[in-house]
């Protein structure tokens, strides 16, 4: 077991490594080279041009000194921009996710202070661990001020206890407080967004045949009989799996043709050369440039092709479409009723913004959908739980003694002090942590098996698996198999069952690995992200050999985006973890407050400068993130009763703390009834208001023209994913009139544009 | 433990109980004097007027013997009626109801046969009770033929193992066959359906306070302004507590008027008197006709003054309404849809029938009604798991040596053979089934204190209460405390936890107890319902003392209706018990099988002739009906995977049963999402299919007039239960003509009238 001396070699790693990042970051952010890297999101917002030139001297490289000074003021910076110009800047879903880590503020700061006040000063004089009896079990430092200190059936539990219900006390109001305030945020949103093509579009999925009618006559005679005052038009889906492949091919030629070019240019005395074979590597020598023209003229041709026999082929239509409507509120009554007496045929729910949609998806039908989440569901388990194996092995690895039996030779080099800390203290973090990038993409691709038809419902679904895995690889796998490769012997002869006993048991005794484990994942993982190592070198890669035009360069940008399925389960991790440990390790939850802080200013930082989300969904993931905190809330409850009554506290504590999960669950509940709908329905009320206000202000207006082709698949937008219309729209005519609009044209004179802070 | 000379014993009483039951009624029906009490379903009907008299020699008594030679004929007759003619007689909900004891057979009658063929040879051949090491273990000849007789260890459970697979896809698949069949029925019962106000009109619940408008007009302007094309009229709830009870203690008055009447009358020398205090025990003496006749106009002034008040005061507005539409298309729009951004006001749904409407519940605001359902959820809790005690206790004395140790003076009795067969046969039922008696009262207030709002739902989650209750009482409770009595000993040894061991070895162990219960309850239970005793006496009683007139004959019929909430549960639990010893103890089988034909016979015989339903859901209550059978299904499937390991099946054996909870989650998550919004929604298509051809039919109809008075307390109309006015327009012209309507007047003629079984 790690003893105090090991977490402070950790912590000073860790710190030291955090700082180097911090420091890096400063740097290689000042440099105009580097501009597109770091500030993406003011390029492609169009407030900016080109780097700011500190001074004539380079175009690369910051000579001014100055600037480098004040190295870390990019995070009073990133703090300054008030919300709802942030909503303004980077959309509802991006400012949400920020709060998820001011929430986990919100809740944590209280809670360790109080718990370090009460608890600590209780733990610490219980003394139980310096008895004679304990002299043979290994403990550290740590776990005097935590539970274990305090001897069987003490009164001091109460203590305990009486924390435990303070904690989930205020995590629920604090969590009541927050859905109300999103939900008011989404509804604000909401209201003041202007017109979009989603507001009057619903999408109806599986279309039974008709055998006298194709789909799409089918289609509009359906709207036409049961919705006669509001059905407008309807747009029809097309299978373009074929086309979409074509078009990245012919993409990836116009790289290569780009990239010879632009060889050719800088060399003009040597014609470029390639093979024709794969990858280039073999195959006969052709002239590059030529080849690739005619490679691109030819597939241009055969796209040509494929597109007008998709459009003409009726067997490429699929039994789906977006119907749109005369009103928002004939949409709204649409997606919310159900059509049919069959309820799987002629399903109908809201339909996705345009740049949201997953369009494979579209087709399923019912009994197929139902299979596939099955099958899904039946390998997440599997991956959930069969996954453990290769952690524990690695893990029990992780420990002196078990490389000293593996790998004998290494033994005088083990056994000196600071490599023993460093395996100790760095080596369990970071074998979890490989396993764990590896994951998400499976997860991803679990879920677009599942057949849900917009990328925000997959990135929602992904969350909830990688939370699933999480929890009990990370979590419970790690209680678990360390526990049992220390105490396996007590573990056995126990009697079985009683799970939250045993785990509840081993909490207090892994205090220490899971503080490492925040250190790695929480302090260092974050700082890594604020570098940006990967679209770093990327940028510069493409920036040498593919750009041309300003416009390439633009194309060269990877902004990225929060990666909300694989981020938020990790933040649902540490507000597990604090909810756990509040009442039995207090001193844990200092690391886990700087982990929500720090990581509040990185992504804030982060989505005022870089990211640029791919869609907006309008916080619609709130009540998953509630839900989970809910869950890990729930977890911590029923643990803290198997620790106290595994402990032998004083026997009238345990009772007392069953009530907690009834009330816990109740309080979901009424969450729920209360909030929830403001995520998944559109209130007539609302959308009435919306229609009368439009039929005012703009009485002439062609909704037809307007919704024609928004919800067309990008591959007949001639192969580009443009920015869909109705955006360029809001962009250029927002209803709330913002600072931001002053901004375009000047490069300069904002107090929250990113130069402001040089 | 009982052998199988008890079971003998104990199926020989019941049996002849049944028959003593069956003979009773068949003669108790044929008396003219007993018609109202054995047909008033016809009565009701207007098909029958009076009874039939056999000969002119009685009004009361049926001296025509050859009637009663063919004393068991009522049962082919019961059978006799087509399902189409069932559901225009009875409604569809008794109609469904039925099928549930018909779903029973489905089920039952090939596993009963497929597993006595198999698995009986397999576990008698097995030999292990024979063995010398268990000859100090108390065991039945029925243990023989269950799976307690294959050795530890042996490859016999394989075949166990199928059949487990083989009952649980047979028992899917009916019900999926089912679900199918009656979600078909009831669209078509609800597209056959003549027009009724609960098709145009939506219950709109927690309506806002507006500080310048009264409850009703703010409600119209709202629904004028969201619902513009489609709203007609809505009717406000008066809070009607006080005249309800003005209306029933005049009710009372009256009955005690027309007593006192009838017994002037009889004996006109004398007028009767009574005392003016508490139940006429103590007071003044007054002529008691003089006194309830100035009451009674005391009483109707009172009543006239509070309706007036309750109509004119605007506090005795209760914040709730049913609105009605313009069309069915605009009421399942409005019903289906959120209205506005605050999910907890304006929350609209379907309005049950007028006389399915349980008035009370209307006006609870959200946070109250959440903290109630919390409050009855642990008081369901309490209620459930602490019941358990008394049981276990009288279960432990209706033993042998329970009584002998209690009770020593008895012991001579006892020891006799007969008695102590009785003893060991019989008490133990019915000791639960007294239990049982008290139980649904308590079950329905606290479904009402939860605030549903029509009767069906109430009775639906009454029916779901009492659900888990037998679950846990009934099966559990017996499962456990009897075998915490007979093997305390190897029950502390065990490893805890290990529930569905536990509880799976205990199963094939109490297979006799639960033999005999289902004779006490399953078997004489049933026979006992037929014969009616209670309504039986009340009518002869209420047929002498307060019947003047035909109208009053009429009201003095008591025809009962099928008691959902509680039989319901207690069919869930035959086939708990059916799924669960299928492949324990197959000879259970058949008791079960005996018990849903004898059942079906009688509950269809019963509601041709007797029972009245209070309103007509159209079977909305098959999901839950769906859902149980399925959680029966789950609980036997870890039960059997329980046994099987506990038992020391083959090693390789137990793995392949986890597969089988998880299909038939699945299989539920599949039916519900088939099936299911049948029963909840109603489809868009459906209502303008029906509005189109009313508007073709009738085009002047004057639909404001129709709804206008529909929704109205009972209390406002002069203070009777009148069977509302839509209903008895359907009486008098359904849309599918049937042979019923040549019935009306004539009293003879039907091949399924109750009479031509004599």
């Amino acid at each position: 077991m790690a003893t105090l001396q090991d977490i402070a070699v950790s912590a000073a790693i860790n710190i030291l490594s955090t700082v180097t990042f911090l420091v890096a970051f400063a740097i290689l952010r000042l440099q105009p080279i580097n501009d597109r890297v770091y500030f993406p999101k003011w390029y492609l917002k169009g407030i900016r041009g080109s780097p700011i030139s500190y001074g004539s001297l380079s175009r690369f490289v910051n000579l001014d000194f100055r600037t480098y000074i004040r190295f870390l003021n990019w995070m009073p910076a990133a703090l300054r921009m008030p919300e709802p110009e942030l909503i303004d800047h980077a959309g509802l879903d991006s400012a949400v996710y920020i709060r998820i880590y001011l929430l986990g503020l919100k809740i944590f700061i209280p809670i360790t202070i109080l718990t370090l006040v009460v608890l600590v000063p209780v733990n610490w004089t219980g003394k139980t661990l310096e008895l004679e009896q304990f002299k043979n079990l290994t403990f550290s430092n740590i776990d005097k001020l935590s539970i274990s200190n305090v001897p069987t059936g003490s009164k001091r539990f109460w203590a305990h206890l009486l924390m435990s219900y303070v904690c989930s006390f205020w995590t629920c109001y604090v969590l009541y407080k927050e859905y109300k305030i999103i939900a008011t945020m989404r509804l604000e949103f909401l209201a003041s967004q202007n017109r979009h093509p989603d507001q009057f579009t619903v999408l109806v999925r599986n279309v039974p045949p008709d055998p006298d009618e194709p789909v799409s006559e089918h289609i509009e005679h359906f709207f036409c009989v049961n919705h006669p005052d509001h059905y407008l038009t309807h747009q029809v889906v097309y299978n373009a799996v074929k086309l979409a492949k074509l078009v990245a091919k012919k993409k990836s030629f116009q790289n290569w043709l780009v990239y010879y070019q632009n060889k050719h240019e800088r060399n003009p005395s040597k014609k470029p050369t390639t093979k024709t074979g794969f990858w280039g590597l073999w195959g006969s020598k052709v002239d590059a440039i030529d080849y690739y023209t005619t490679e691109i003229g030819k597939l241009s041709e055969e796209e040509d092709a494929e597109r007008e026999r998709v459009i003409s082929d009726s067997e490429a239509i699929v039994p789906a479409a977006f119907v749109s409507f005369k009103t928002r509120w004939g949409a709204a009554v649409c997606a919310q009723t159900q059509q049919s007496s069959n309820p799987t045929i002629w399903l109908t729910e809201w339909a996705p913004e345009p740049r949201d949609v997953f369009w494979d998806n579209l087709a399923i039908p019912y009994v197929e959908l139902t299979i596939r989440r099955l099958l899904m569901a039946v390998a997440l388990f599997f991956l959930t739980f069969f996954y453990m194996i290769p952690i524990a092995f690695v893990q029990s690895l992780a420990n002196i003694e078990g490389i000293e039996k593996v790998l004998p030779f290494l033994k005088p080099l083990i056994e000196k002090d600071v490599v023993k800390s460093f395996i100790q203290g760095f080596l369990p973090g970071i074998a979890l942590k490989i396993f764990l990038v590896l994951l998400p993409t499976v997860l991803m691709t679990m879920s677009k098996i599942e057949g849900f038809i917009s990328l925000s419902s997959l990135e929602k679904r992904s969350a909830s698996k990688y939370h699933l895995f999480i929890l009990v690889n990370v979590f419970l796998g790690s209680l678990i198999a360390g526990t049992a490769l220390q105490q396996l012997k007590q573990f056995i002869e126990a009697p079985t069952g009683d799970f939250p006993k045993t785990i509840g048991m081993s909490i207090p005794m892994k205090a220490t690995f899971f503080i490492t484990y925040i250190m790695v994942d929480g302090w260092s993982g974050i700082a890594v992200e604020i570098l940006r190592l990967v679209p770093l070198v990327m940028f510069h890669i493409k920036n040498t050999f593919l750009v041309k035009t300003d416009q390439d360069r633009e194309q060269a940008m990877d902004p990225g985006c929060l990666d909300f399925a694989t981020s938020e389960p990790r933040i649902q991790f540490y507000f597990l973890l604090g909810l756990v440990y509040s009442v039995v390790t207090p001193v844990l939850l200092p690391f886990i407050v700087a982990f929500f802080t720090f990581s509040f200013v990185v992504f804030r930082h982060q989505i005022i400068n870089v990211y640029d989300q791919k869609y907006e969904s309008g916080a619609a993931f709130w009540p998953d993130v509630h839900l989970r905190i809910l869950i890990g809330l729930i977890i911590a409850q029923i643990l803290h009763m198997g620790l106290l009554s595994a402990t032998g506290a004083d026997k009238s504590t345990t009772p007392w703390l069953i009530a907690q999960p009834i009330l816990t669950i109740w309080f979901h509940k009424f969450c729920k009834g209360r909030f929830e709908s403001a995520f998944v329905k559109f209130p007539l009320q609302e959308a009435m208001v919306k229609d009368t206000l439009e039929r005012a202000t703009e009485p002439n207006l062609n909704l037809e023209a307007y919704l024609q082709d928004a919800y067309i698949h990008p591959v007949f937008k001639g192969g580009e994913l443009d920015i869909p219309v109705a955006m360029d729209e809001e962009e250029n005519n927002p209803l709330v009139p913002t600072k931001r609009n002053s901004h375009l044209g000047s490069k300069h004179g904002s107090e929250v544009s990113p130069e402001a802070d040089i």
